[in-house]
């Protein structure tokens, strides 16, 4: 059982979404793309669905079939790369809406699936996805005319509330759904947090129900212990691990634990990560293999079975840092050599 | 059909075993942790077992249990992590080999599984796994009177030939091993390519399968192609992505692909990566989404439908230098969004 143990707490997931829902002004979707950015898009979408959201959203068709599955009738399923071509009969058998994002997509949905609900999706300047204003505006009309489910946009900077690229983002939404009565959503998590104006009809909350910035009231979600296979006495001067890259400065106790980077504990974290018994950091050492790393337990007075890498003492905020990158990427990044745990369901 | 596309070239990895299997005097066999380094164990090793690989090596029990339902009785399969407290009925019912790192795990296996076969893991100076030299003096005797089914250590720096711990390693162990008459195994695939002294009776070839460095002669086996969802033309001086981090300096066009760092498309690579169309390299620009990236386009005379991010021109270590890492950490955090096509069965 050298397995390490991830644990996910879906009532936090409910909580979350509860307290982002409670300062919307709007009706509260939920984005659980990517498996639920790693976590189990099936496990996440029922609980939510239980707790009152109807409107999910994936990135792909195929994850919105998958996802139906899991849900059944009922909900709403917005697929973000909206109608690619192939994906007609996935989104039809799976009732999914593709958020279109071109004339192209426009044409090609409504040849293939002519009476088939669909949303629109805009570019308010991120130039990533969406109908740019020029393309919009001839489409406008005619797209209009058939009762799109949803029209939205999303912002490039929200996470940086005073970024200036928010506001004119606003304006250019406001500007390209001015007199449309179909429903509007330009929000995430981070326009949640900024305030109603970014509200509109719907808003789409996903790393925060997560546990990750920017929502910084998120309670956290998950748990990850990682057991240790071995644990060894160095005298002072002994490396560690690959590339000698690490050598101790005092005799040293160091313990092994059966995780790495093929379990999505990121390589670059190598270094300046710690693990923890409670809320006693124990620094990483040496670069992180594959499936071990080792850690400087010196310092403890007991050897504990297993070490933990993420949970209330380390969020995976706190683990993207020392990895250099955002809690997203920690998220997306776990793997499948997991033995996942859900409480609180 | 918005899914990106992974190739896993079989014939590749077949060819790669073959070379290295050439190069060693011992017998050679295969690393299949991670899933195969997230390729596929079943697949590999089912293909290498028809090649004349009669050894394999996972991580944990766990993985090995899995391989046996894949292999089926007859190639022998070895646990790195050895023989963990409550592993006892998946070892004995996977019929695996658990390679023993401590006098603690000498005695948890000998007690719940006593007629059950095992190898020995010393310690030759990397301090991450395996028995220390006083330790192995103290068991030594009584291990081998149970004809251990091999005797393994592992190096530290195989990937830089020059390096002095490679030496000092061999030496360790064979010192360690000295009269032994058990088989013994110290090289993974660095070890293979530093020549004969390093390969005793087993070697253990991992990354160079599957198309890695150290191994600079390995046949390429990935090949990554993301589909195009969006293609937009951009004026001079307009922003991408998340953060507004890129800008464009001439009128651009930009193309968003379908996969981001819930694909292993490590987000360090953001801003220093390439895609291809043949042999011509288009910039990713701006930051590496979840879901999506987007590339410069401008200076192709067509639009492709799908651009390629691992293949023949740019292999998995030209991709981990783009992320500040190596091959090893690209191959393992491959998804699971991808469709995954074997060719070369």
């Amino acid at each position: 059982m050298a397995v390490a143990h991830l644990t996910i707490d879906l009532a936090a997931v409910r909580a979350n979404w509860r307290t982002l829902a409670a300062q919307s002004t709007a009706e509260t979707g939920a984005v659980v793309k990517a498996d639920a950015y790693g976590l189990g898009a099936a496990q996440i979408a029922t609980t939510l669905a239980k707790e009152g959201a109807r409107k999910f959203f994936v990135a792909l068709a195929e994850e919105g079939a998958t996802l139906r599955t899991a849900l059944g009738p009922g909900p709403e399923i917005f697929v973000f790369s909206g109608h690619m071509p192939g994906d007609a009969p996935i989104i039809s058998a799976a009732d999914l809406t593709p958020l279109l994002n071109s004339v192209d997509q426009m044409l090609v949905h409504v040849e293939s699936l002519p009476h088939h609900g669909f949303g629109i999706q805009l570019d308010s300047g991120m130039n990533r996805l969406g109908m740019e204003p020029a393309e919009w505006s001839a489409l406008r009309s005619l797209a209009l005319a058939q009762a799109p489910a949803m029209i939205m946009s999303h912002l490039a900077c929200a996470d940086e509330p005073e970024h200036p690229m928010n506001r004119q983002q606003l304006e250019c939404f406001l500007k390209m759904t001015e007199g449309v009565t179909a429903p509007r959503s330009l929000s995430a998590t981070g326009g949640i947090l900024m305030g109603s104006d970014y509200h509109f009809d719907i808003t789409r909350p996903g790393v925060g129900l997560y546990g990750g910035l920017p929502f910084s009231d998120a309670l956290p979600v998950v748990q990850i212990d990682l057991p240790i296979i071995q644990v060894r006495d160095l005298l002072e001067g002994e490396t560690v691990g690959y590339g000698n890259s690490w050598r101790s400065r005092r005799p040293s106790r160091i313990a092994t634990v059966n995780a790495g980077y093929a379990d999505g504990i990121l390589r670059a974290a190598g270094g300046q990560m710690h693990l923890l018994v409670g809320t006693i950091p124990c620094p990483a050492v040496g670069r992180i293999s594959m499936d071990m790393i080792g850690v400087d337990i010196t310092d403890l007075e007991d050897t504990p079975d297993s070490l933990q890498i993420l949970g209330p003492t380390q969020d995976v905020d706190s683990l993207a840092n020392a990895a250099g990158t955002i809690g997203y990427e920690v998220l997306t990044s776990l793997g499948s050599r997991y033995n996942r745990r859900y409480i609180g369901a």
